[in-house]
């Protein structure tokens, strides 16, 4: 029997294309509203595997659209009670995929009683998150049953990607690229039986490092979670500027390392920092689309064509997805029921 | 012989009454630039250790002041070479002990030239980045020999709250309170011996967790990197609410897990969290003040005094840092001499 998680993650290209060919309209409608109102820079509120998606958000709308980006501390809302002067410059956008987290809610519906323009991505159109803000992106996932979230993380992605696509009117070629990243996470779902196989060398590992940097550095937290979730490891995640200055410290031989090494602007500083781990030893699991970059490392997970870097999150995530999945497995635990784990964060 | 790193501990609430006493002016001119330059929004950039005093300044100066705050990826300016719209009602901070993070540097030169009110919290007066903006403070901490910076981060703290009180002209108790941590920072001191017999039970461990919420989030991230770089462990901090949702997974039997719960609007959630620890049986390590929160703990360090939330992070960071310095003690490390760190940050 497959398990739910698995399941979910194989839904993901179709799950992307319809946010492509549904909400195209709703990402203008947002895009002409950022326009009109002369935003001036954007307040994201999310938790959890909602907050990679905002850090996402955060480098596609300051590099490719100029847009300052602040991430709330929602507990700033919640347990202060404060308020900062979010005005009508300020873009609010909440993100959560049930769109019942409490702390986001409170920061979309206190933003907006101050004249800031609200929005949020949410996969339930029904949720209070939904009804709190002008302009509420849908993301269409269907019902996620797995409590590791997979299919509701990478279409928000998309949702992002698709709201750059719509603020580079004069860049029609990125909503192509948009559309391609679905078929490349189909080109990765096919490694799923290598992946299988690869984890069972991993079977006993208790904790790991993921590091990636730049645009994903969201997808080393991302995978990082999925394999703390599931895995019940202690799996932390490192911008790789912020690792080779100071924690590749605890980086010893045989320790495993998960690299995240996409073509683009953050390769180097991954070639760099795989140099330094070199004379170390330690288990490099790289996930790459670089056959030089592979060709060092204990384990090579090998992406299948280039995807343009803005974008490799989406596609790179997946690789660490079906890894989380299959070593959970390797384990003998049950993906879609991991411990002490609840799906709607109800934290104030 | 005691280490440079235990010398430079016991040299901060010399070091606090230094900046409190010394660089009011300095504050105040920035205070008066902030509201004669409307600034509407605040960006701030920091790498490590300053990362962790760029956080508290967000909840300061969200919280207090109401100033929207975003924390810089330096790589967006650094890398993929872009300058988000930083206009003149925006302030650009730049945090850094050297003062020579390229990084850091890069996006306080390129916000002065789009016309944002640039300053900066630095060690060094005469570094690039005291030289690139128009408000540089300069903590009078001296020169920090030890690798793990202790003194530099407090300073940069009572910085920051430095600026809290200039902001808060109809509140002059808040600059007795602030002078009144450094006494507290003394007072924590006192518990060296303590700290030194209490960490030999902890010298195997090889990994641990760190917590805390809302104004001490910086600090769990701050004694986590202390423990890492000092003593080669994986420790990895929590916001507490982020914790309970997902990662308290991998805590099982006699795990080391030290909770931070200083007094104040955050400790609800450090009593709730530690409720729902206690059937797991982890070794509790609690730094808190209030008896009933340190009761059912394995280990118990009790700041003496209380100490206002908002300042809470200077004195309660202390105990971490005696903490950390004793276990790479007993572990057999030199705490000055971390393996595989360097003092500054050259990463572009």
């Amino acid at each position: 029997m497959v398990s739910h998680m698995l399941d979910e993650i194989r839904q993901q290209p179709d799950v992307i294309r319809a946010v492509i060919d549904k909400e195209f309209r709703s990402v203008e409608a947002l895009r002409d509203a950022i326009g009109a109102r002369d935003i001036r820079f954007a307040y994201i509120a999310a938790r959890g595997t909602s907050d990679n998606v905002a850090h996402y958000a955060k480098y596609v709308l300051e590099i490719e659209h100029g847009i300052p980006i602040a991430l709330a501390a929602p507990s700033v809302f919640t347990i202060y009670d404060a308020i900062p002067h979010l005005d009508e410059h300020a873009l609010v956008l909440g993100i959560s995929q049930s769109g019942s987290g409490p702390d986001v809610v409170a920061v979309c519906e206190q933003a907006r009683k101050t004249g800031a323009l609200t929005a949020c991505i949410t996969n339930d159109a029904n949720s209070r998150l939904a009804q709190a803000v002008e302009y509420p992106l849908i993301t269409p996932a269907g019902v996620e049953t797995s409590v590791a979230a997979t299919k509701t993380y990478t279409s928000a992605l998309a949702m992002v990607a698709l709201l750059s696509t719509a603020l580079s009117t004069n860049k029609p070629e990125r909503l192509e690229h948009l559309r391609r990243a679905a078929d490349q996470i189909e080109a990765t779902l096919a490694l799923d039986d290598t992946i299988k196989a690869l984890v069972m060398r991993y079977k006993d590992i208790e904790s790991c490092v993921v590091i990636g940097r730049g645009y994903n550095h969201c997808t080393a937290s991302e995978v990082a979670l999925k394999l703390t979730e599931t895995c019940l490891i202690g799996a932390k995640s490192f911008s790789a500027a912020d690792f080779m200055h100071g924690p590749i410290a605890l980086v010893h031989r045989g320790y495993p390392v998960i690299l995240l090494a996409p073509d683009g602007r953050a390769y180097d500083t991954m070639e760099q920092l795989a140099e330094k781990l070199r004379p170390i030893h330690p288990a490099v699991i790289a996930i790459a689309h670089d056959p030089g970059f592979l060709a060092g490392s204990e384990t090579a997970i090998r992406i299948p064509g280039a995807t343009p870097e803005w974008l490799s999150p989406l596609v790179y995530v997946v690789a660490g997805q079906l890894f989380a999945h299959w070593l959970a497995v390797a384990k003998g635990f049950d993906p879609d029921h991991p411990r002490g784990l609840a799906k709607v964060t109800k934290t104030r």
